[in-house]
């Protein structure tokens, strides 16, 4: 899910509206309870499901010249439509289940078209053992494609974003800024965010959908907390320079904090720390090192309302 | 959820495509099992879920221009995005409890406008109960909208289009014909559901979303079994004629079968029988009246895919 409720003001196109205006109306005043744990503002919303486990659900709408151009292939787009929502219930350490699928299809689809947008999903729906059970298909002029997906989770292992605590380490789960040329072909990081858990009972989690230092500050946002994060500490893809990493979007990977204590086992996992969390009246900022100066980037992070 | 597989074939607009192509390719080979009793091909998929209870899930997406025009009010249209899941639930004899809501918004729309959409699905789900709980926005060209929704259902409630047996009655919970004028504000029958099931022990049921005819044919797909349908017994709106009827879409009464022995009781709790149920090979058929000759309508009924 999209809760863009955390998201930075400065960040937005539209003025209170679109990413966050309509879900937050919708869901202002949601107090969470026994039955809806989580409602909005993490990947997933939490509800009561069995004795030690919640149930996670969350949906993801793509739509043509936004979040694919016209000339990705149907694998491609299909594939990141269930990618998205299997990586918001990874997100929170759970294990995807159950999809949903609904399209808009543009009556000049050809049939081999939806074949390929056909083979995507269900490629990557039979790699993480995701069953789809139904959906609703219609003809319009754009192509438009959404999932939703419900998982599972063991009460033990749910993680989420308000758990961070000062003193904690900031950590990612691979190399930042592939963004643009793996966003139609990522596997999302299910196995990798169980072992996360099991390893450093993780703190906080959300992958990296925005870009580092937005997706952080959505984690401080909802922990109460600030956070330094240092450039000379992000791991990057070859080529790809750390100020360019620290906002590069649609990476997701995962975004998580750790105790202190587990920081040479998160590096000795293979995994990598970017920072600490701090008190929150420090607020979010980034350093070109450990020791170095403020550094201020010149946009936070993705942005799916561009500016005008 | 809209599952187009049992939908007649000269009905299409799209060739193999579209309304069935697409999700009865993802479903394609699925078994009902013990963790999902009924995937693709009804109102909602099935889920296990507690001792006495199944979950019922479904999503519904809409489009400016397909499922309402550009000068519909966005307090309607937010109502009928919601209103058309929960209507799902209810075909099913299930309570929704919990919604997620995706929207795209074209760039021009007002902080009214979407304050109007938000009014519209806010006023139904406090009238249902039903606790929405996340979602996604995001920026688009034009206005989609959709809704996903879970409910439970008492694992004795639970009615699919499967159950109808040669025989039963063929009854509709209200007069038809008024489509056009309600599909933006009707109000889902959940209670009239409960009640159907709870007197007659409804043998199968749907809701009338695509006209009385299409939709009597995915019960007899599914039950396989045929029908007979008596235009002088469907009950009609004012200035409505029966072969108009038949055949009208978005209409959202409640079309479900009965065992004979509670004709009398259908009537007296204000419901109406319209047909009879037969054997697979008779086909499904209108007739003028129970004695009468033999109808071929124009058209089955609401077709989501203009012919071209």
């Amino acid at each position: 899910m999209s809760l863009r409720g955390a998201k930075p003001r400065g960040n937005l196109g539209l003025n209170d509206l679109g990413e966050f205006g309509l879900i937050n109306l919708l869901t202002k005043g949601f107090k969470p309870n026994k039955e809806v744990l989580v409602g909005v503002g993490d990947d997933c919303a939490v509800l009561k499901y069995r004795r030690n486990e919640y149930l996670l659900w969350t949906t993801d709408l793509l739509f043509s010249g936004v979040h694919f151009t016209e000339d990705a292939s149907p694998y491609s787009i299909g594939w990141k439509a269930l990618a998205i929502s299997i990586s918001d219930i990874a997100a929170m350490a759970g294990i995807p289940k159950y999809g949903l699928v609904f399209v808009g299809l543009p009556p000049h689809t050809t049939v081999s078209y939806s074949k390929e947008i056909y083979r995507g999903i269900s490629e990557l729906a039979g790699k993480y053992r995701v069953k789809i059970v139904g959906g609703d298909t219609n003809a319009f002029e754009k192509l438009v494609i959404g999932t939703t997906v419900l998982g599972v989770v063991e009460k033990k292992y749910l993680t989420l974003r308000s758990g961070a605590q000062t003193g904690d380490l900031i950590c990612v789960s691979g190399p930042l800024g592939k963004g643009k040329k793996t966003h139609l072909s990522f596997l999302p990081k299910v196995q990798q965010a169980r072992r996360i858990k099991r390893l450093f009972s993780a703190t906080a989690m959300i992958d990296i959908s925005d870009g580092l230092l937005s997706d952080f500050t959505r984690i401080a946002e909802k922990s109460r907390v600030g956070g330094k994060i240092f450039l000379s500490q992000i791991p990057c893809v070859s080529g790809i320079r750390p100020e360019k990493a620290l906002t590069s979007g649609e990476e997701f990977e995962l975004l998580f904090t750790v105790k202190p204590e587990y920081g040479k086992a998160v590096y000795e996992a293979g995994f990598f720390v970017v920072g600490k969390v701090t008190s929150r009246s420090f607020g979010v900022k980034a350093f070109n090192n450990t020791s170095g100066n403020l550094y201020k980037p010149s946009r936070s992070g993705y942005n799916h309302f561009p500016e005008k």
